[in-house]
């Protein structure tokens, strides 16, 4: 048996925090890879203790990042369908289903994901100009699909920490022609898109959406110019009304690399929240939602 | 007499073409001081040959900005009060009466400026937290006014070249206490202001406003959640309607630091239009317009 290694989860969760590169489908499926390291290498005396233990570090991970729905929903998905499996189990047939319950739900939601994209894509169709912004997997996996079909895009270079600018190069090397501007610059360029086309870091009950900032900004251009405005994201990104109302994570203020004034506090909160009446269709991978 | 120096007019307009920190009215102001220093040094055998050369130089300055109607506005002003008073002057006469007119329209308009200022300032009155976009002397002028009655900022970066980060230092030397966001945080911020005052770049016939771009998401924001949304200029940056439709300056791609992709084209529009309709007041020299 592999032995245990605290060092490596606390880096692991360490890493999903602080991560800005990746979407939280992404994140959510480190989280459950996370647990299936630790389901197989945590030190335990007995199955009870070692549920005990698992069951704390599933909690953390739930927890890490509180804008990102998905994290939450597929740790707690992990742990409901665990629990029941496991009880009465000798250990190390314990370790072998959570093990197999996580791999599942990694392959259900990278499975979710693809077919989120497909259902859009298809909507969508051929020769379109699509407008985006921040960086979701989701929305790239739509653009991957139409990339033999015409389709541009108009991408935001989306501060502070410029993921648009890695969307751009991604885009670019599928040969998908691209116009990369400043988050500023989203009203003047929005009529040019047939559609804005956004991925997901949760939907709230009431059918809002929390995404990276900016996002409802773009949601007012395009309703105010007549464009109709996408969310594209699977299911397991639902938040659900239990866990009262959603946090908006602010990150690091260097991230926007001003210099210190005596009176000047500088804010770097991540997400903001697009209501539903902004939202003209929101596609899952059984297609358009209510 | 001094001597010409076509270079010392060439050198100044590219200054004002390429200038990216000073707003529209001080640039205007630097036109004008083109103008009289032209009327006072250019070579010219004649007064005729004089008036010729001189137009020449006002008309290039006139166009050199066409996103600011100040500077046509100022610089046409100051033709046509000049043309009509140096007819069959003697040279150094007409040299004179010029260079008067010139000085004095920088002076109108330095005032006008701070009347305008004034005016807003004395509407919003005492311990209210404003929220703006850009670098607006005006706007500068308000804030000056009401820092020691309690006002304090939210100021937007924006980008590409960040002349939010040079407000918030005057700002800052005022002891004002300011919030520096990303412009993509303009949703999450404008509902904790009382207000969105900005400056402007041209007034349109029709009342709507051209300003640095992301001023049309601000105004957008500010009409979702209720706030009001307060322009403050001077009436010179009224554009006529003899001129046709505005141009909206593109700069430098560089400026926005993105690496270059084959696919990629990047854009950098400086300038969007806010529509009347999302206008709550327009302050000029004389107050609330309409």
């Amino acid at each position: 048996m592999i032995r245990p290694e605290p060092l490596q989860f606390e880096q692991g969760l360490a890493q999903v925090r602080d991560d800005r590169t990746q979407g939280a489908a992404e994140l959510a499926r480190a989280c459950l890879r996370l647990l299936v390291d630790s389901a197989l290498t945590i030190t335990a005396a007995s199955t009870s203790d070692w549920r005990c233990a698992l069951l704390e570090r599933a909690e953390r991970l739930a927890e890490c990042r509180p804008s990102m729905a998905a994290i939450r929903h597929l740790v707690e998905c992990w742990q409901m369908t665990v629990i029941p499996r496991v009880n009465a189990r000798p250990l190390d047939e314990a370790r072998r289903i959570a093990a197999a319950v996580g791999r599942d739900l990694i392959e259900q939601s990278r499975q979710a994901t693809e077919q989120a994209a497909e259902q859009l894509a298809r909507f969508l169709g051929a020769g379109r100009v699509l407008m985006t912004h921040s960086l979701s997997s989701t929305i790239m996996g739509v653009f991957t699909r139409l990339a033999a079909q015409g389709v541009s895009a108009i991408v935001t270079e989306s501060r502070p920490l410029y993921e648009g600018r890695r969307l751009a190069e991604r885009l670019s090397a599928l040969d998908i022609p691209t116009t990369l501007i400043t988050d500023a610059q989203m009203g003047l360029f929005v009529a040019r898109a047939h559609a804005v086309v956004v991925g997901a870091d949760s939907r709230l009950p009431d059918g809002s959406l929390i995404n990276k900032a900016g996002t409802y900004l773009l949601a007012l251009a395009a309703r105010d110019q007549g464009v109709p405005f996408y969310v594209c994201s699977e299911r397991f990104k639902q938040r659900q009304p239990a866990w009262g109302a959603p946090e908006f994570e602010s990150m690091d203020p260097c991230e926007l690399g001003a210099p210190g004034w005596t009176c000047v506090t500088v804010e770097n909160v991540y997400f903001d929240r697009t209501p539903a009446r902004l939202i003209s269709g929101w596609f899952d991978e059984q297609g358009l939602g209510c």
